[in-house]
Order: structure tokens, then C-alpha cells, then sequence
């Protein structure tokens, strides 16, 4: 995670809180597992409202994000009623892409119990690549992945 | 449920055969109870394949299905990897509205776990009111309920 | 809805509020509509919260509730990054169950987008009725439904 | 995917069928893409009860799999109603874990929609390390990958 654009260590990284709720729990007692992407999404949905704009404007403009790629790595489980904690980063934007990681930690101890990434690609209505638009890209920042 | 446009019997209705998934069970170790309107929606989807259309193809002619009411009774519990049968009854159709009721039984011993209705109007792409297409209503084989 | 035990009126029932995610959306571009059954499940879970436990203690000492019956109408589509509010009111408490109802509204203007009820039974780790803990019953509030 | 212990050939592997439903897409319109983690638990589900044996069988015996981790490429969208085929694939074998690739086509017409891995750990009913039953090494046909 050196290579982040915003510097790359957790403790900067956005953080959002969420708590489990029942049916995000499975049959052994823990979140299922596919459920840490959905509070991926939050995570990095809160990232770029912070930054100003609202993911549901872009889709409105025509600009949408489509995840290319995911992966996630479980260190430990969460379980009902826990309250997480998102920790989402930056980690490439290019014209027609952008990168995110993410790490989950439990709020009362704040043991990691998940880490991943997604990578997204801008889109129009039609699903053809577009490129990102310029206030997106001005807006995360000019980290340091974005190409010239 | 005598008033089914389809005969009332449960032997009558149509039967759709589904495995229940690890994920849609929850920390109780039971299917977690949302998902039995899924179930429902499986089972009027295959309910209307099996009368010559596809509910996808309707979309695509401009005739959306939303569902307008849903109500289910649990009486036992389904579990990870159970083969259930979702049983589907035409109950009314108008103008504007179809009915279904379901009953979603345990295949190895036919055990009753849930019973359910949802009643669903006819949009347009704009959300706004419309008739069903001639073809569904006739398709749907002119059952007792429906409005002249 | 004037037999709530709470006194009836919306304007007295809890409120906790959420923010549509993206997966909770289907095809339709709304809200799929077994998810109010999650959002009334988050009602509910607060509702019992606020009046000093938390619904996972009560599992742990033995006393889970279960969702015997339920039902919902659907008033109004809800959309991606809306903010709702899940408004819980007490129905009717016996020794073995417990009745909820709900509203969903939009918190923009306050729009009704659904409404419905869930009736839980009270069970032992094995899935036989048991009778609620007193500190429930008690926590309710003695309403006017709870059976003497 | 040349290191493969069933011999790497996406014709070599598993394929099970399934059908997109309506509430897995979302309001692109496209499937959500969190459930083809979904896909890919049922795709491993399958490929274990066509070897014998049922994991809920392996559950009760005290040894669960968990899924340590996952990744997932996305390289064309599912809609709803589609038919899908998950191609499902024994990666490696140890004493604790076993590995498994995936791929998700399209049965219209093959096209390839994802592709991805999951990881995961044997472990007791409290969530502690322990061996892999020998029969379902033995069953998973003692690939390549499977440490001395």
C-alpha cells in the first residue's frame, strides 16, 4: 500500500462506520464473506461525497463507475451488530480508471478484519469507456497515479 | 385461497424447484426471512415462462411488473442446502393488477415452511399505470378473476 | 393503524434514518422490495435498542425472536443514495410474541414509501417457544396490547 | 490458470447452471457485481456433491471452510434472466486450505462474463485451524497442488 496516492497509510484514509445488520450474516454466525464488497461500495461512495460529490450526480451526468476487478483478503470475522469501520484510499486514477483500497476494522478494538481493493472503469449509458470527468479527477486530489 | 382463479388446490399450482444458498441463510442458522419473497418472485417468474412469455421480454414491450403489496406466514424453517418448492397460483387478474399466492414446501418431505402473497401493478418505463398486454391477461388463461 | 399501543400516530413512532445502497437497487432502478424487510428489521433492532438492550443480548441469553409473519405495501419507489426513515411503533405484546409496524419515508420531503408489520415469536436456542424475558416485556413499556 | 490440479482447461471444469434473478441486478441493470461470489460458492458447492460428498455434511462433521480469500475480474455484464454456467476448478490442495478458480459465462453464447479465485481454510466449530477431513482430500482426487 506504499504507492497510495494520498500517502498510502490507514490511519489516513477515510473512515465510515457502519453496523452489521442480521441478514448480513450467515449460517456460521458471521458476516458472509461477499457482504465486506457491499461495504466496500459505502466506503468509497462516502469517499467521494466527502470530496464533494455524490456518485448518483455522476450517473446522472452520464459518467458511470463499473468495478473491472475486486479482491479481499478476511483476517478475522465480523458479526451482528458490530459496528465497522470502512477505511477507503485512493490508490490510481488514470483517465478512464480508478483505484481504491479499503480496509475493515472492528470499531470497539479495532482489529483488521478485512482488507481489499477494487478497481473501476468509467463508463457511459451505453457501457462504451468514457473518460473520468475533469471535476472527478480534479477533486480526488491529482494524486500522484494520475497519468498526464 | 378457494377463491384462486387457477382451481385453489395447491396440487394445482405450479411447482418451482430451488437450493437454498449458504449466503441466504443467517446467523440463526435459517434462511433469512426476506428471502422468501425472492423465492416468491422465482416463483411467478417461472409461473408466466411456463405460459409462453418471459417477465424480461415484457419489460422490453414497455410493461413493468412492480409489486404493490407482499405479505408471507413462516411456519417452519428453511435450511442451507434444502430443496424447497416454490408453489404458485394465479389468484386475480384486472386491467391493471395481477395477484399470486405461493407456498414454499420442503422437497424430501413436502413440509409447508412459508405461504405468501404479492399483488403487482402494471407501469410503464415512467412509472406511470398501465394495461397489461392483451397477451398476458390471455395467457394467463382468462381465470375467474378477472375483470370484464 | 390506531391500535398501536404506542398511541398510533406516526409523529410518535422512532425514526432511524439509512442511506439506499447501490446493491439494495435492482434492474427497475429502485429499491427491490424485500429489502423493506431489511430496513424494518434495522427499525425494529433500534426501536429495542433504545429502550436500553440490544437484540444481540437477547440472543445470547437464550431468547431469539423470529418473524412469523409479515407484510408490507409499497406506496412509493425509493432510489440509490436516498436517505430514508424507518419509523417503529410497538402493536401488540403477548407473554410468547411481540407485533411490530413500520413506515419508510423519504427524508427529503418526507414521502411515504411503504409501510407494513412483522409479528415475531419468541424462541429458545431450539427453535420452542418460550416467553419473553421480563425485562422485555418490561422495557416495552406496557403497552395496551400486552396480554395481563 | 496453467497450474491448475485438474489440468487448467476451462473445458475441464465443473459447469453449473443457474439463472440471474431479478433482484441481483442492480441500477445499471446489470448483476451486482458482489453476487458472482455468490456464483462462485454455489459453482464450489456443486463441484464437492458431484465428489461424494455435501458440505453442509462437511458443516456437521465440525469442519468448516472459510473463505480467507477472493478475487474476482469482470469482463462483460450479466442481465437478468440470463443463463449462466460456472466453471468451477480445484486450484490447490494443502493439509488446511483449498483453493478454487472460477469462471462465469454467458450459456447463450459462452462469452466469458468473470473470472476469479476463492482461498479457503479448514476450521473447527470455533473458528480454530484443523485438518482438512482425509475423505474429502481423497475425494478432491489428490491433485497436484496437495502438499506430502
Amino acid at each position: 500500500m506504499s504507492g497510495s496516492p494520498d500517502g498510502g497509510a490507514p490511519a489516513d484514509g477515510d473512515a465510515f462506520p457502519l453496523r452489521v445488520r442480521y441478514g448480513e450474516t450467515d449460517a456460521m454466525g458471521v458476516v458472509y464473506h461477499p457482504n465486506f464488497l457491499v461495504y466496500f461500495e459505502q466506503g468509497r461512495t462516502e469517499f467521494l461525497r466527502r470530496r464533494g460529490f455524490a456518485y448518483r450526480e455522476l450517473e446522472r451526468a452520464g459518467a458511470l463507475l463499473v468495478v473491472v476487478e475486486c479482491g479481499c483478503r478476511y483476517r478475522a470475522s465480523a458479526r451482528y451488530d458490530d459496528v465497522l469501520r470502512v477505511k477507503t484510499w485512493l490508490e490510481q486514477v488514470t483517465r478512464v480508471r480508478v483505484g481504491f483500497r479499503y480496509e475493515v476494522v472492528r470499531e470497539s478494538d479495532g482489529l483488521l478484519l478485512a482488507e481489499g481493493f477494487t478497481k473501476l472503469a468509467c463508463v457511459d449509458r451505453n457501457g462504451r469507456p468514457r473518460a473520468l470527468p475533469a471535476e472527478v479527477t480534479a477533486a480526488l486530489g491529482r494524486p500522484r497515479g494520475v497519468a498526464p
